[in-house]
């Protein structure tokens, strides 16, 4: 099976580079308040309302402290020793709006803030900090009626142990008897089954949108796609058997067996961002009878050609960051709808290959699926 | 309202000068195999079979890097810089079996280890290490029916906005029609509504009850306890209202209108651990109409004077490790025999006051409650 890694890559390293020129800065406004994803009491990492973040690090006898954020073309910013003994730095220019993971490198050691909360990425669990985006009401945390996250134990018969997977069940799903359509939404490199929902903020998404009356809702279900397996840069070593078994042959099931599901091809999307695009397309496609909805969240793009039989397919949905390569991603819808595709595209304005668009494309996206 | 909460610091002090005493220790076993808690792909921490644990953090850098754990009376595990950059050390002497919190202190600074994961306690992520116990197999993750845990988003008035708990449903309850009772289990001062399933173990203990027909499943909530707000130390100083109105008046109604409960006062169950049993205490005798069952776990006792109406309570449940007050948990029991409360005790064999002593408890507890 032979995945085309080479324009997500490419995408990641465009990404990152936008995030590196900081030229003609604003003056800095002092309106600075703790990251909303701080630990409890936690005042520092602090970020202002243009997207500048401060960070406060206590370690008297440290050398040298940087953090790997607001790279600024000098490998992250680098905090200075204050008169208390901590260490203070400023980005050197705003951040992207959204959520960032970072880490602190401390006399040469890679560690995390201790005034941060943790999120997993890189393969291991790093700090998060949040730019407030001009358009989080979305995954607000609002009075609405919330759906549950469930986290299962599904036997893996092909792992020879229980693997974990999180599910969320919609608004008044504990208690109903209705069936609802399901969407296996899927991390990337280096992250696990725990992102959609905690960086993602997939479930207030969700619970946002169906408050709004602007989605049916289904349900969602998150596992992880082994992709800590391979190494960052060697995506196209990437085996896809192991996971494609886990997810069709096992977890599928267990969900249908113990979820009020629509157990059908026309009521199940498979969708995931970068890497977990890949493995969306490799997965859907190899399995046209599981899957009806497709959906690549910065994670690369269908051609018609890739699809034997048009009649399966329900949807194609194609995002990705405006600061990626979006002309590949529109291009492509293009051709898909000459083909006559039912094919969506989404551009996430003044977003990199970060969640911030990804959390922004499963809101463009769920209005979309199982209509 | 008093609370007493001399007895308790008492106890965790006692717990943490027995882990100082390294008279006379054997040669260590060059066995080491990293700890079950580690992040992906990570070595160090490592434990061996006698319960010592090695450290290796890199900061090539540094000036002086210390572990928090195997006091050794000498303020924990100085670290020492080994030929490759990095810091090395192996504690004074064997840890007690289970879980233990840890951080790691960088020149000056107080930091996690980036080997290990992270847990809340402390009022803080901290980094986690567990000692194999002789009996890890009753929380061991098994090849039986698990149990979901659920993330629910309850609506709490009193605060103005949602709060988290987590949901313990046993198997078989997703697609059943049964209903089940009602355990509330609390965690520990500086912990929150996650200790109980991550470092606790709480939802695998259940399930291999169950599955070995030792009990009749019901399900647990976990929710936040309010015990950052107070300082170690002060916890004399804790207010038990708000706590009391969001349990009592918020989440209970919650889970008894979104999960199939026997909502009744002879089917529900308050335990708690260190300052989460002074919360159940309080809570217990505060709302004798709610709660028919109570367990205190390394977090106090009743005597039979406390109780107003004996014909209300079912279970009383006192525990506590060996390494810290196990007279006071049994004389208590003693005396509420004595006036005929069906009372048991459990002490919890070299053990003091951490999370090996509440799983073995809640494991005692389980197959005792709604009898």
């Amino acid at each position: 099976m032979k995945i085309k890694a080479k324009s997500i890559i490419v995408g990641i390293f465009v990404a990152m580079l936008a995030q590196q020129s900081f030229a003609q800065q604003p003056a800095v406004i002092e309106d600075f308040k703790p990251s909303p994803l701080n630990q409890p009491q936690q005042e520092y990492p602090m970020v202002n309302s243009q997207g500048y973040a401060r960070f406060k690090i206590i370690a008297p006898a440290a050398d040298s402290v940087r953090v790997s954020l607001g790279l600024g073309g000098k490998g992250g910013t680098k905090l200075e020793k204050a008169s208390d003994g901590s260490w203070m730095g400023t980005t050197e220019g705003p951040m992207d709006e959204g959520f960032h993971y970072y880490n602190i490198k401390i006399d040469g050691g890679k560690f995390n803030d201790p005034g941060a909360l943790n999120y997993y990425g890189s393969v291991r669990w790093e700090s998060g900090i949040e730019i407030p985006a001009h358009d989080q009401d979305f995954y607000a945390l609002k009075n609405v009626a919330h759906g549950h996250v469930q986290q299962v134990l599904f036997p893996s018969p092909s792992n020879n142990t229980s693997l974990r997977a999180f599910v969320y069940t919609p608004p008044g799903y504990e208690k109903g008897k209705d069936k609802y359509p399901v969407l296996y939404l899927q991390h990337g490199w280096g992250e696990d089954e725990t992102a959609w929902m905690n960086q993602g903020h997939a479930n207030l998404i969700m619970d946002n949108l169906i408050a709004e009356g602007k989605i049916k809702p289904f349900i969602i279900v998150n596992t992880y796609g082994m992709t800590n397996e391979v190494k960052f840069g060697r995506m196209k070593d990437f085996k896809i058997e192991p996971f494609q078994t886990v997810l069709v042959n096992e977890l599928i099931p267990y969900v249908d067996a113990h979820f009020r599901t629509i157990a059908k091809q026309t009521h199940r999307a498979m969708a995931g961002l970068s890497m977990g695009g890949m493995e969306t397309k490799t997965i859907t496609l190899n399995n046209p009878e599981v899957f009806s909805h497709y959906a690549l969240l910065s994670g690369g793009t269908y051609a018609p050609t890739d699809i034997k039989d048009k009649s399966k397919v329900k949807l194609i949905f194609l995002s990705c960051g405006s600061k990626e390569r979006p002309e590949g991603v529109i291009k492509a819808v293009e051709a898909l709808k000459e083909a006559s595709f039912n094919a969506v595209s989404y551009v996430s304005d003044k977003t990199g290959h970060e969640f911030q668009t990804w959390r922004r494309s499963l809101h463009e996206l769920a209005p979309l699926l199982f209509k």
